[in-house]
Protein backbone atom coordinates (compact mmCIF):
# COMPACT_ATOMS: atom_id res chain seq x y z
CA UNK A 1 0.00 0.00 0.00
CA UNK A 2 1.56 3.07 -1.15
CA UNK A 3 1.00 6.76 1.02
CA UNK A 4 0.84 9.54 -0.83
CA UNK A 5 1.00 13.44 0.40
CA UNK A 6 -0.38 16.19 -2.05
CA UNK A 7 -0.18 19.79 -1.83
CA UNK A 8 -2.36 22.12 -3.24
CA UNK A 9 -4.08 25.43 -3.52
CA UNK A 10 -7.29 26.83 -3.51
CA UNK A 11 -9.65 29.19 -3.39
CA UNK A 12 -12.02 29.08 -0.65
CA UNK A 13 -15.25 31.60 -2.23
CA UNK A 14 -17.29 28.76 -3.90
CA UNK A 15 -16.50 26.47 -0.79
CA UNK A 16 -18.51 25.08 2.15
CA UNK A 17 -15.35 24.91 3.70
CA UNK A 18 -12.73 21.72 3.24
CA UNK A 19 -14.53 19.20 5.14
CA UNK A 20 -17.61 17.31 2.84
CA UNK A 21 -21.04 18.66 3.84
CA UNK A 22 -24.26 18.11 2.16
CA UNK A 23 -25.19 21.75 1.47
CA UNK A 24 -22.44 23.31 -0.71
CA UNK A 25 -19.46 22.42 -2.62
CA UNK A 26 -16.24 21.33 -0.32
CA UNK A 27 -12.59 21.08 -1.65
CA UNK A 28 -12.57 17.32 -0.04
CA UNK A 29 -15.46 16.69 -2.37
CA UNK A 30 -13.87 17.76 -5.38
CA UNK A 31 -10.77 16.06 -4.56
CA UNK A 32 -13.11 12.71 -4.08
CA UNK A 33 -14.54 13.38 -7.16
CA UNK A 34 -11.40 13.48 -8.75
CA UNK A 35 -9.50 10.81 -7.10
CA UNK A 36 -12.16 8.37 -7.47
CA UNK A 37 -11.68 8.96 -11.70
CA UNK A 38 -8.02 8.50 -11.06
CA UNK A 39 -7.14 5.86 -8.87
CA UNK A 40 -10.68 3.84 -9.84
CA UNK A 41 -11.35 3.67 -6.09
CA UNK A 42 -12.44 5.62 -3.51
CA UNK A 43 -9.71 7.46 -1.29
CA UNK A 44 -10.14 8.06 2.48
CA UNK A 45 -8.27 11.46 2.39
CA UNK A 46 -6.67 13.14 5.55
CA UNK A 47 -6.44 16.69 5.10
CA UNK A 48 -4.34 18.76 7.29
CA UNK A 49 -6.98 21.06 8.89
CA UNK A 50 -10.50 21.72 8.53
CA UNK A 51 -10.62 24.80 6.99
CA UNK A 52 -14.31 27.13 6.97
CA UNK A 53 -16.12 28.25 4.18
CA UNK A 54 -14.75 30.97 2.54
CA UNK A 55 -10.84 30.28 3.92
CA UNK A 56 -8.22 30.18 0.95
CA UNK A 57 -4.84 28.03 0.87
CA UNK A 58 -1.89 28.41 -0.73
CA UNK A 59 -0.43 25.29 0.34
CA UNK A 60 -3.20 22.86 1.87
CA UNK A 61 -1.67 19.21 2.43
CA UNK A 62 -3.57 15.82 2.36
CA UNK A 63 -2.62 12.09 2.37
CA UNK A 64 -4.45 9.01 1.38
CA UNK A 65 -3.62 5.57 0.62
CA UNK A 66 -4.39 3.68 -2.34
CA UNK A 67 -2.41 0.40 -4.69
CA UNK A 68 -2.39 2.36 -7.85
CA UNK A 69 0.54 2.82 -9.43
CA UNK A 70 0.38 6.31 -10.83
CA UNK A 71 3.47 7.81 -10.59
CA UNK A 72 3.46 10.81 -8.81
CA UNK A 73 4.13 13.29 -11.95
CA UNK A 74 0.87 11.72 -13.03
CA UNK A 75 -0.87 12.07 -10.43
CA UNK A 76 -0.25 15.89 -10.34
CA UNK A 77 -1.27 16.11 -13.87
CA UNK A 78 -4.60 14.41 -13.61
CA UNK A 79 -5.88 16.00 -10.58
CA UNK A 80 -4.72 19.46 -11.87
CA UNK A 81 -6.68 18.81 -15.39
CA UNK A 82 -9.71 16.77 -13.29
CA UNK A 83 -9.89 19.75 -10.64
CA UNK A 84 -11.74 22.80 -11.07
CA UNK A 85 -9.93 26.10 -12.06
CA UNK A 86 -10.08 27.65 -8.48
CA UNK A 87 -8.09 24.77 -7.60
CA UNK A 88 -4.04 23.90 -8.30
CA UNK A 89 -1.63 21.02 -7.60
CA UNK A 90 1.81 21.63 -6.67
CA UNK A 91 3.01 18.33 -5.74
CA UNK A 92 2.86 14.65 -4.84
CA UNK A 93 5.32 12.55 -2.65
CA UNK A 94 5.39 9.09 -1.04
CA UNK A 95 5.85 8.86 2.59
CA UNK A 96 6.30 6.17 4.95
CA UNK A 97 3.40 4.21 6.45
CA UNK A 98 2.34 6.25 9.21
CA UNK A 99 2.37 9.27 8.10
CA UNK A 100 -0.72 11.50 8.44
CA UNK A 101 -1.74 14.90 6.90
CA UNK A 102 -2.57 15.81 9.89
CA UNK A 103 -1.04 14.10 13.05
CA UNK A 104 2.29 14.20 11.16
CA UNK A 105 2.02 18.06 10.76
CA UNK A 106 4.24 20.01 13.07
CA UNK A 107 3.01 23.55 12.06
CA UNK A 108 1.26 25.38 9.56
CA UNK A 109 1.75 29.33 8.75
CA UNK A 110 -1.81 32.04 8.42
CA UNK A 111 -1.59 35.36 6.96
CA UNK A 112 -5.15 37.08 7.29
CA UNK A 113 -4.91 40.56 5.01
CA UNK A 114 -6.46 43.51 5.46
CA UNK A 115 -6.96 46.23 2.77
CA UNK A 116 -6.62 49.92 4.47
CA UNK A 117 -8.88 51.25 1.85
CA UNK A 118 -12.69 53.37 1.34
CA UNK A 119 -12.40 52.20 -2.48
CA UNK A 120 -13.21 48.34 -3.42
CA UNK A 121 -10.93 46.29 -5.35
CA UNK A 122 -12.57 43.99 -7.07
CA UNK A 123 -9.08 42.04 -7.81
CA UNK A 124 -8.59 42.12 -3.98
CA UNK A 125 -12.04 41.49 -2.68
CA UNK A 126 -12.55 38.05 -2.47
CA UNK A 127 -8.76 37.88 -0.31
CA UNK A 128 -8.67 40.88 2.17
CA UNK A 129 -11.00 42.23 4.67
CA UNK A 130 -11.41 46.16 3.66
CA UNK A 131 -11.15 47.79 6.29
CA UNK A 132 -11.24 52.11 5.30
CA UNK A 133 -10.56 53.96 8.59
CA UNK A 134 -6.59 54.32 9.61
CA UNK A 135 -4.70 51.32 11.04
CA UNK A 136 -1.13 51.93 13.32
CA UNK A 137 0.21 49.20 12.06
CA UNK A 138 3.03 49.54 14.13
CA UNK A 139 1.09 48.84 17.46
CA UNK A 140 -0.39 45.97 15.00
CA UNK A 141 2.98 44.68 14.96
CA UNK A 142 3.54 45.13 18.57
CA UNK A 143 0.55 43.50 19.64
CA UNK A 144 0.98 40.72 17.63
CA UNK A 145 4.57 39.82 19.59
CA UNK A 146 2.08 39.06 22.65
CA UNK A 147 0.45 35.72 20.89
CA UNK A 148 3.99 34.29 20.60
CA UNK A 149 4.74 31.17 23.08
CA UNK A 150 3.25 28.24 24.91
CA UNK A 151 -0.20 29.90 26.29
CA UNK A 152 -4.14 28.41 26.67
CA UNK A 153 -5.70 30.19 23.43
CA UNK A 154 -9.21 29.40 25.54
CA UNK A 155 -10.11 33.29 24.64
CA UNK A 156 -9.28 33.20 20.89
CA UNK A 157 -12.03 30.04 19.88
CA UNK A 158 -14.58 29.94 18.97
CA UNK A 159 -17.36 30.05 21.95
CA UNK A 160 -19.21 26.04 22.04
CA UNK A 161 -16.31 24.66 20.05
CA UNK A 162 -15.27 21.00 20.91
CA UNK A 163 -12.70 21.11 24.04
CA UNK A 164 -9.86 18.84 23.45
CA UNK A 165 -6.64 20.92 25.32
CA UNK A 166 -6.92 24.67 24.12
CA UNK A 167 -2.99 24.81 24.73
CA UNK A 168 -0.82 26.22 21.54
CA UNK A 169 2.38 27.33 20.70
CA UNK A 170 2.87 30.12 18.62
CA UNK A 171 6.08 30.36 17.14
CA UNK A 172 5.70 33.76 15.38
CA UNK A 173 3.57 36.64 14.70
CA UNK A 174 3.86 40.01 13.22
CA UNK A 175 1.92 42.56 11.14
CA UNK A 176 3.78 44.41 8.58
CA UNK A 177 2.75 46.25 5.00
CA UNK A 178 2.95 44.00 2.02
CA UNK A 179 2.44 46.38 -1.13
CA UNK A 180 -0.58 47.90 -0.08
CA UNK A 181 -2.03 45.47 1.99
CA UNK A 182 -1.61 44.96 5.53
CA UNK A 183 -0.84 41.47 6.57
CA UNK A 184 -1.05 39.84 9.68
CA UNK A 185 1.34 36.32 9.78
CA UNK A 186 1.34 33.95 12.59
CA UNK A 187 3.02 30.74 12.23
CA UNK A 188 2.46 27.76 14.99
CA UNK A 189 2.31 24.14 15.90
CA UNK A 190 -1.86 24.34 16.15
CA UNK A 191 -4.55 26.73 16.03
CA UNK A 192 -7.97 25.99 17.47
CA UNK A 193 -11.37 27.13 15.88
CA UNK A 194 -11.47 30.37 14.51
CA UNK A 195 -8.55 31.15 16.54
CA UNK A 196 -6.60 33.02 13.42
CA UNK A 197 -9.84 34.82 12.89
CA UNK A 198 -10.16 36.28 16.46
CA UNK A 199 -6.98 37.42 16.25
CA UNK A 200 -6.68 39.43 13.58
CA UNK A 201 -10.45 40.76 14.00
CA UNK A 202 -8.46 41.78 18.16
CA UNK A 203 -5.67 43.06 15.91
CA UNK A 204 -7.72 45.16 13.48
CA UNK A 205 -9.11 46.55 16.44
CA UNK A 206 -5.74 47.99 18.45
CA UNK A 207 -4.69 48.84 14.81
CA UNK A 208 -8.00 51.28 15.06
CA UNK A 209 -7.04 52.52 18.56
CA UNK A 210 -9.95 50.77 20.05
CA UNK A 211 -8.00 48.30 22.09
CA UNK A 212 -4.45 47.97 23.81
CA UNK A 213 -2.03 45.44 23.39
CA UNK A 214 -1.96 44.96 27.33
CA UNK A 215 -5.59 43.25 26.34
CA UNK A 216 -4.37 40.80 24.71
CA UNK A 217 -2.17 38.89 27.97
CA UNK A 218 -6.22 40.01 29.81
CA UNK A 219 -7.59 37.43 28.01
CA UNK A 220 -4.88 34.75 27.31
CA UNK A 221 -4.61 34.79 31.46
CA UNK A 222 -8.37 34.56 32.47
CA UNK A 223 -9.59 32.88 28.82
CA UNK A 224 -12.58 34.01 28.50
CA UNK A 225 -13.91 34.67 25.00
CA UNK A 226 -15.87 37.64 25.10
CA UNK A 227 -12.49 39.39 26.07
CA UNK A 228 -10.92 38.94 22.74
CA UNK A 229 -12.05 40.72 19.97
CA UNK A 230 -14.54 39.78 16.86
CA UNK A 231 -14.09 37.35 15.15
CA UNK A 232 -12.56 38.35 11.26
CA UNK A 233 -14.39 37.72 8.04
CA UNK A 234 -13.45 34.45 6.59
CA UNK A 235 -12.13 35.70 3.20
CA UNK A 236 -9.48 37.73 3.88
CA UNK A 237 -7.61 34.20 5.65
CA UNK A 238 -5.27 32.12 4.20
CA UNK A 239 -3.04 28.80 4.59
CA UNK A 240 -0.28 30.09 3.50
CA UNK A 241 2.62 26.78 4.67
CA UNK A 242 2.49 23.49 6.47
CA UNK A 243 5.14 22.00 7.91
CA UNK A 244 6.10 18.57 8.39
CA UNK A 245 9.85 18.67 9.56
CA UNK A 246 11.03 16.33 11.99
CA UNK A 247 11.41 17.66 15.14
CA UNK A 248 14.42 19.30 15.73
CA UNK A 249 14.50 19.71 12.24
CA UNK B 1 -27.25 69.27 -17.49
CA UNK B 2 -24.37 67.81 -15.82
CA UNK B 3 -21.66 65.77 -17.55
CA UNK B 4 -20.10 63.20 -15.65
CA UNK B 5 -17.02 61.50 -16.02
CA UNK B 6 -16.46 57.53 -13.80
CA UNK B 7 -13.64 55.68 -13.61
CA UNK B 8 -14.12 52.00 -12.52
CA UNK B 9 -12.25 48.50 -12.54
CA UNK B 10 -13.68 45.02 -12.94
CA UNK B 11 -13.15 41.30 -12.98
CA UNK B 12 -14.20 40.30 -16.83
CA UNK B 13 -14.93 36.50 -15.92
CA UNK B 14 -18.75 36.67 -15.21
CA UNK B 15 -19.53 39.14 -18.07
CA UNK B 16 -20.46 38.88 -21.51
CA UNK B 17 -18.54 41.87 -21.77
CA UNK B 18 -18.77 46.23 -21.40
CA UNK B 19 -21.75 46.37 -23.54
CA UNK B 20 -25.62 44.84 -22.99
CA UNK B 21 -27.06 42.09 -24.43
CA UNK B 22 -29.39 39.30 -23.63
CA UNK B 23 -27.83 36.30 -22.85
CA UNK B 24 -25.64 36.95 -19.97
CA UNK B 25 -24.93 39.59 -17.22
CA UNK B 26 -22.78 42.56 -18.67
CA UNK B 27 -20.70 45.26 -16.96
CA UNK B 28 -23.01 47.99 -18.70
CA UNK B 29 -25.68 46.25 -17.09
CA UNK B 30 -24.88 46.34 -13.47
CA UNK B 31 -24.19 50.08 -14.26
CA UNK B 32 -27.73 50.74 -15.30
CA UNK B 33 -29.48 49.02 -12.65
CA UNK B 34 -27.11 51.31 -9.99
CA UNK B 35 -27.43 54.39 -11.80
CA UNK B 36 -31.03 53.97 -12.23
CA UNK B 37 -31.73 53.41 -8.55
CA UNK B 38 -29.26 56.44 -7.16
CA UNK B 39 -30.42 59.15 -10.01
CA UNK B 40 -33.88 57.72 -10.71
CA UNK B 41 -34.11 58.30 -13.96
CA UNK B 42 -32.39 55.66 -17.38
CA UNK B 43 -29.48 56.99 -17.71
CA UNK B 44 -27.25 56.89 -21.13
CA UNK B 45 -24.09 55.53 -20.69
CA UNK B 46 -21.06 55.95 -23.69
CA UNK B 47 -18.54 53.39 -22.51
CA UNK B 48 -14.79 53.85 -23.44
CA UNK B 49 -14.97 51.11 -25.52
CA UNK B 50 -16.33 47.85 -26.11
CA UNK B 51 -14.62 44.96 -24.00
CA UNK B 52 -15.17 41.44 -25.07
CA UNK B 53 -16.54 38.93 -22.49
CA UNK B 54 -14.18 37.51 -20.28
CA UNK B 55 -11.95 40.91 -20.36
CA UNK B 56 -10.84 43.13 -17.46
CA UNK B 57 -10.21 46.53 -16.23
CA UNK B 58 -8.33 47.90 -13.91
CA UNK B 59 -9.75 51.68 -15.46
CA UNK B 60 -12.78 51.32 -17.81
CA UNK B 61 -14.06 54.87 -17.94
CA UNK B 62 -17.69 55.52 -18.77
CA UNK B 63 -19.81 58.78 -18.91
CA UNK B 64 -23.28 60.05 -18.91
CA UNK B 65 -25.82 63.24 -17.96
CA UNK B 66 -28.32 63.61 -15.36
CA UNK B 67 -29.92 66.58 -13.72
CA UNK B 68 -29.56 64.80 -10.82
CA UNK B 69 -27.65 67.30 -8.81
CA UNK B 70 -25.51 64.14 -6.26
CA UNK B 71 -21.86 65.19 -5.37
CA UNK B 72 -19.60 63.14 -7.47
CA UNK B 73 -18.08 61.66 -3.91
CA UNK B 74 -21.66 60.62 -3.20
CA UNK B 75 -22.12 59.08 -6.50
CA UNK B 76 -19.01 57.14 -5.66
CA UNK B 77 -20.07 55.90 -2.65
CA UNK B 78 -23.56 55.16 -4.01
CA UNK B 79 -22.78 53.38 -7.09
CA UNK B 80 -19.63 51.01 -4.34
CA UNK B 81 -22.17 50.02 -2.47
CA UNK B 82 -24.71 49.41 -5.37
CA UNK B 83 -22.66 47.45 -7.63
CA UNK B 84 -21.57 43.71 -7.22
CA UNK B 85 -18.19 43.01 -5.70
CA UNK B 86 -16.48 42.32 -8.91
CA UNK B 87 -16.50 45.72 -9.83
CA UNK B 88 -14.83 48.87 -8.25
CA UNK B 89 -15.38 52.75 -8.58
CA UNK B 90 -12.00 54.86 -8.80
CA UNK B 91 -13.79 57.98 -9.17
CA UNK B 92 -16.20 60.69 -10.35
CA UNK B 93 -15.58 63.67 -12.32
CA UNK B 94 -17.96 66.65 -13.95
CA UNK B 95 -16.81 67.10 -17.45
CA UNK B 96 -17.75 69.68 -20.21
CA UNK B 97 -20.82 69.75 -22.25
CA UNK B 98 -19.32 68.04 -25.05
CA UNK B 99 -17.15 65.54 -23.33
CA UNK B 100 -17.55 62.04 -24.62
CA UNK B 101 -15.95 59.05 -22.55
CA UNK B 102 -15.12 57.19 -26.11
CA UNK B 103 -14.61 59.99 -28.47
CA UNK B 104 -12.79 61.92 -26.23
CA UNK B 105 -10.37 59.29 -25.31
CA UNK B 106 -6.78 60.12 -26.44
CA UNK B 107 -5.49 56.51 -25.90
CA UNK B 108 -6.01 53.25 -24.19
CA UNK B 109 -3.15 50.61 -22.35
CA UNK B 110 -3.87 47.40 -22.22
CA UNK B 111 -1.73 44.76 -20.25
CA UNK B 112 -2.04 41.06 -21.53
CA UNK B 113 -0.43 38.75 -19.11
CA UNK B 114 1.31 35.12 -19.70
CA UNK B 115 1.99 32.54 -17.07
CA UNK B 116 4.77 30.39 -18.15
CA UNK B 117 4.14 27.50 -15.66
CA UNK B 118 2.87 23.55 -16.35
CA UNK B 119 1.66 24.23 -12.67
CA UNK B 120 -1.85 26.03 -12.17
CA UNK B 121 -2.09 28.77 -9.55
CA UNK B 122 -6.09 29.62 -8.77
CA UNK B 123 -4.93 32.71 -7.54
CA UNK B 124 -3.72 33.54 -10.89
CA UNK B 125 -5.62 31.35 -13.24
CA UNK B 126 -8.68 34.03 -13.68
CA UNK B 127 -6.30 36.82 -15.01
CA UNK B 128 -3.58 35.29 -17.25
CA UNK B 129 -3.00 32.98 -20.28
CA UNK B 130 -1.20 30.04 -18.69
CA UNK B 131 1.63 28.55 -21.14
CA UNK B 132 3.67 25.44 -19.79
CA UNK B 133 6.55 25.66 -22.96
CA UNK B 134 9.71 27.85 -21.99
CA UNK B 135 9.33 31.86 -23.93
CA UNK B 136 11.87 33.75 -25.33
CA UNK B 137 11.25 37.30 -23.28
CA UNK B 138 14.23 39.15 -24.97
CA UNK B 139 12.60 38.05 -28.52
CA UNK B 140 8.49 39.03 -27.56
CA UNK B 141 10.05 42.53 -26.71
CA UNK B 142 11.97 42.77 -29.26
CA UNK B 143 9.11 41.74 -31.79
CA UNK B 144 6.55 44.10 -29.45
CA UNK B 145 8.61 47.14 -31.24
CA UNK B 146 7.63 46.37 -34.32
CA UNK B 147 3.87 47.32 -33.59
CA UNK B 148 4.74 50.91 -32.16
CA UNK B 149 4.13 53.39 -35.16
CA UNK B 150 1.31 54.33 -37.32
CA UNK B 151 0.34 51.38 -39.49
CA UNK B 152 -2.69 49.61 -41.11
CA UNK B 153 -3.84 47.06 -38.59
CA UNK B 154 -5.83 45.06 -40.97
CA UNK B 155 -3.81 41.38 -40.03
CA UNK B 156 -4.53 41.73 -36.06
CA UNK B 157 -8.46 42.41 -36.56
CA UNK B 158 -11.05 39.85 -36.38
CA UNK B 159 -11.61 38.24 -39.38
CA UNK B 160 -15.08 39.69 -40.57
CA UNK B 161 -15.16 42.60 -38.14
CA UNK B 162 -16.95 45.90 -39.65
CA UNK B 163 -14.42 48.11 -41.38
CA UNK B 164 -14.71 51.73 -40.56
CA UNK B 165 -11.13 52.71 -41.11
CA UNK B 166 -8.07 50.36 -40.03
CA UNK B 167 -5.07 52.60 -39.26
CA UNK B 168 -4.02 53.41 -35.61
CA UNK B 169 -1.04 54.39 -33.77
CA UNK B 170 0.23 52.32 -30.92
CA UNK B 171 2.64 55.05 -29.26
CA UNK B 172 4.53 51.76 -27.37
CA UNK B 173 4.88 48.51 -26.61
CA UNK B 174 6.93 45.65 -24.65
CA UNK B 175 7.37 42.18 -22.76
CA UNK B 176 8.70 42.38 -19.82
CA UNK B 177 8.96 40.10 -16.71
CA UNK B 178 6.33 41.16 -14.07
CA UNK B 179 7.08 38.63 -10.45
CA UNK B 180 6.12 35.79 -12.54
CA UNK B 181 4.59 36.89 -14.66
CA UNK B 182 5.43 37.62 -18.63
CA UNK B 183 3.32 40.76 -19.44
CA UNK B 184 3.02 42.32 -22.67
CA UNK B 185 1.86 45.77 -22.67
CA UNK B 186 0.79 48.33 -25.45
CA UNK B 187 -0.55 51.70 -25.39
CA UNK B 188 -1.86 53.67 -28.83
CA UNK B 189 -4.51 55.56 -29.99
CA UNK B 190 -7.08 52.98 -30.74
CA UNK B 191 -7.31 49.21 -30.97
CA UNK B 192 -9.04 47.43 -33.71
CA UNK B 193 -11.57 44.76 -32.67
CA UNK B 194 -9.35 41.09 -30.88
CA UNK B 195 -6.36 43.40 -32.32
CA UNK B 196 -4.22 43.00 -28.37
CA UNK B 197 -5.53 39.38 -28.03
CA UNK B 198 -3.89 39.05 -31.78
CA UNK B 199 -0.84 40.54 -30.93
CA UNK B 200 -0.32 38.78 -28.20
CA UNK B 201 -1.05 35.46 -29.88
CA UNK B 202 1.62 36.53 -32.22
CA UNK B 203 4.39 37.11 -29.88
CA UNK B 204 3.64 33.66 -28.11
CA UNK B 205 3.90 31.88 -31.30
CA UNK B 206 7.47 34.43 -31.29
CA UNK B 207 8.71 33.55 -27.56
CA UNK B 208 8.19 29.87 -28.18
CA UNK B 209 10.48 30.34 -31.17
CA UNK B 210 7.90 29.02 -33.54
CA UNK B 211 7.89 32.22 -35.49
CA UNK B 212 10.03 35.26 -36.17
CA UNK B 213 9.62 39.40 -35.70
CA UNK B 214 9.92 39.78 -39.30
CA UNK B 215 6.65 38.14 -39.80
CA UNK B 216 4.86 41.35 -37.88
CA UNK B 217 6.41 43.78 -40.72
CA UNK B 218 5.18 41.22 -43.44
CA UNK B 219 1.44 40.83 -41.47
CA UNK B 220 1.55 44.42 -41.32
CA UNK B 221 2.51 45.30 -44.72
CA UNK B 222 0.04 42.83 -46.58
CA UNK B 223 -2.96 42.83 -44.67
CA UNK B 224 -3.68 39.51 -43.71
CA UNK B 225 -5.61 38.35 -40.67
CA UNK B 226 -3.81 34.68 -41.62
CA UNK B 227 -0.01 36.14 -41.38
CA UNK B 228 -0.63 36.98 -37.94
CA UNK B 229 -1.07 34.64 -34.97
CA UNK B 230 -3.92 33.25 -33.27
CA UNK B 231 -6.11 35.03 -30.72
CA UNK B 232 -5.25 34.76 -27.33
CA UNK B 233 -7.81 34.22 -24.85
CA UNK B 234 -10.01 36.59 -23.11
CA UNK B 235 -9.27 35.88 -19.75
CA UNK B 236 -5.77 37.73 -20.03
CA UNK B 237 -6.19 40.62 -21.40
CA UNK B 238 -7.05 43.55 -18.92
CA UNK B 239 -7.62 47.77 -19.89
CA UNK B 240 -4.86 49.19 -17.91
CA UNK B 241 -5.43 52.97 -18.39
CA UNK B 242 -7.67 55.24 -20.55
CA UNK B 243 -5.98 58.47 -21.75
CA UNK B 244 -8.22 61.71 -21.93
CA UNK B 245 -5.43 64.24 -21.95
CA UNK B 246 -5.93 67.39 -24.15
CA UNK B 247 -4.06 67.28 -27.53
CA UNK B 248 -0.07 68.23 -26.87
CA UNK B 249 -0.61 67.80 -23.36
Amino acid sequence: MRNLLVRISFIGTRYGGFQVQENAPTVCGELNRALLAILKHPAEIKGVSRTDAGVHARDFAFSFRTNNPIPEEGLVRALTALLPADMGVHSCTEVPEDFHARYSCTGKEYAYRFFPSKERDPFLEPFVYRYGGALDVAAMDAAAAHFVGTHDFSAFRAAGSSTQGSVRTVFRAGVTWEGGLVVFRVAGNGFLYNMVRIMAGTLLEIGAGRRTADSIDAALKQGRRTLAGPTAPAKGLCLEQCFYEKKGG
